[in-house]
């Protein structure tokens, strides 16, 4: 079950939208041309202003309906959409649209236009955005898993491309195409952890661990708070997290279930350090605080880290996808604001699920 | 200059969507629900069918206009949609869309709901299919360089992650990015070029004649139609082709500008043959003939690539997206009619430009 939506727009010379009698004879324009796709096309609705433009409602048999705008500024809007039983073909086919839209811009005599790839609505979520919020349509065929945790939606899809994807409260954590993510977050290749002590915060998936324990740590111990992460990985990422996730305590690792923030606290007073701790925590704190004071937590978990962290250790995490430079800014401001003072390097790499490049730190006292 | 629409999708219990009544109940609840974002909200029109459901349009001042259907399969789609002036902040953000979506799902009783990311009309092209045809949104910031050859429609595009893009005719071609395109196609580190005879078909863009250069080949002729193509990226893309379309020709290569088929015909009276062949054009071919004859394009190139291929030669080409399944199929086919007989294998790479996963193809005689 499913609804298409076509959404073309076209640049038009502005002398040609300025006032409602233009606006009028490029709607007839339009009009004409469409009907040559749909010949029983219908105006049902059509509304003027002086500051907003023109907009219409055009319809075939009540079935395909056609909204249209027309901005003063020389911008035209068209949305285009029906119902698309399952098996059907869609009646805007990739061609038809393409040519479609090259009749339009010829007849409208537009500057530039463009058709946007048919968004499909009603069935399985499969639009997520990047970290600058770009529009990403992934090649999800089933819902794998779903459940609430007392933390966050949790769910695993499948991707045809990108196997199985980790979504948790709808954005995307990691897929088993991602084993790139964790080597550049860990550094293979640069870190050398043998006989190392290593905290994780976060790293519910299970990813990191099951790759630091293949470089002979002394002792991995993990600190995630959402135990039904843990169990849906288990089940079902387990190509990237192979069975780590089954044991809770072994000779190598140690998994707790709980806030890192309170076992932090609990090392500090214990005076216990680590050679590397792991920001892996998801970018937004899931305590449920407003978005405002995402920032506040992100600070908690550098100084509680730090203090945990022997003189020569390092901590290691994700940054933000790298075409985010405002919040990689403030990221790099809160690392400034740590006494002692740090430093860092950072590292990249494109992550297949996330579509996009991402920026990783190596943070150490300064 | 753009407009933003911002598309909800929310799926209901058929049974509270099946009459007309009831329709009216669910638009009653949605009005409502919108009210406390929009609060002079106006309802200017809407249609009933039994076939097609119900359909309205509601405005706020003539500014924000929104649309909304309630299909009787119990799904209910809402566009929103308004002038964005340039620097302004939109009235829907990330994150009033997400507590919107979030509302309404609950008071709708919705089994599920889905907010896409706020679509830009009006300025740079951004959106792109990929070869499934699912949308992509690219950092795009600046339309570089276009212009129209006798063959195709040439842009070279700025990502802020991906560097300049090429695209044809609409379609992604390559970009800065891509460097692990190139080295897939001709399999860097498993193939040895060193005095090889090599002829390239396409190629305009310059990445692979300028790869191929470094493993010390004896002798490449590209045969490229688009002298355009190559002059755009020799100025715009020269970090993946270095200086190699500065000059036709070297005692190392020669680029011809020509249709490749006719030169092939030539290097076959003449009896010469090479070491490679490689498929490297568009996917579409450009001559302008129906999609339909597509694949007798393709047909054509590959007869006349085993003809000029010496009896232990190989030919390299890209196929689609891995997710293509059916068109992959398509291809095989294609290589399966071809006489003398062929074997073929395959390899893989998440091209960052694709955004998707592509598969290489390695052709020998059976």
């Amino acid at each position: 079950m499913a609804a298409q939506t076509i959404l073309f727009d076209f640049t038009l010379d502005k002398d040609k939208t300025a006032d409602a009698q233009q606006r009028q004879e490029v709607a007839k324009i339009l009009r004409n041309e469409l009907e040559h796709v749909f010949p029983q096309l219908e105006l049902a609705y059509s509304m003027e202003s002086e500051e907003n433009g023109y907009f219409s409602v055009l319809h075939e048999n009540k079935d395909t309906i056609i909204t249209c705008r027309i901005f003063q500024h020389g911008l035209l809007t068209l949305n285009v959409e029906y119902y698309l039983p399952d098996g059907k073909e869609p009646i805007i086919s990739f061609d038809i649209g393409k040519s479609l839209e090259n009749s339009l811009a010829l007849k409208l005599k537009a500057l530039r236009g463009q058709k946007l790839p048919a968004l499909k609505r009603g069935d399985v979520a499969r639009y997520f955005p990047s970290s600058d919020e770009r529009i990403i349509e992934y090649d999800i065929d089933t819902l794998v898993y779903e459940t609430r945790s007392p933390f966050q939606k949790i769910q695993i899809m499948h991707s045809k491309t990108l196997g199985n994807m980790l979504i948790l409260d709808e954005l995307q954590n990691i897929a088993e195409s991602d084993l790139i993510y964790t080597e550049t977050l860990m550094g293979r290749g640069i870190e050398n952890y043998e006989g190392k002590e290593i905290c994780i915060l976060g790293g519910g998936d299970g990813a990191l661990l099951y790759e630091l324990l293949k470089e002979n740590p002394k002792h991995v111990v993990m600190l995630e708070i959402d135990e039904l992460v843990m169990q849906a990985c288990n089940k079902h990422l387990n190509s990237i997290c192979g069975d780590v996730l089954e044991k809770r305590k072994t000779d190598q690792y140690e998994i707790i279930v709980g806030d890192c923030v309170e076992y932090m606290k609990k090392f500090i007073a214990e005076g216990r350090k680590f050679d590397y701790v792991f920001g892996d925590l998801t970018d937004i704190p899931i305590s449920g605080a407003p978005i405002g004071e995402c920032w506040d937590f992100i600070r908690t978990i550098f100084e509680h880290s730090f203090k945990v962290l022997k003189p020569d250790g390092k901590y290691l995490t994700h940054g933000n996808g790298t075409s985010c430079i405002e919040s990689l800014e403030l990221f790099e401001e809160q690392l400034g604001l740590l006494k002692p003072k740090v430093k860092f390097t950072t590292t990249k790499a494109f992550v297949p699920s996330f579509m996009e490049e991402w920026l990783f730190y190596q943070v150490t006292f300064a």
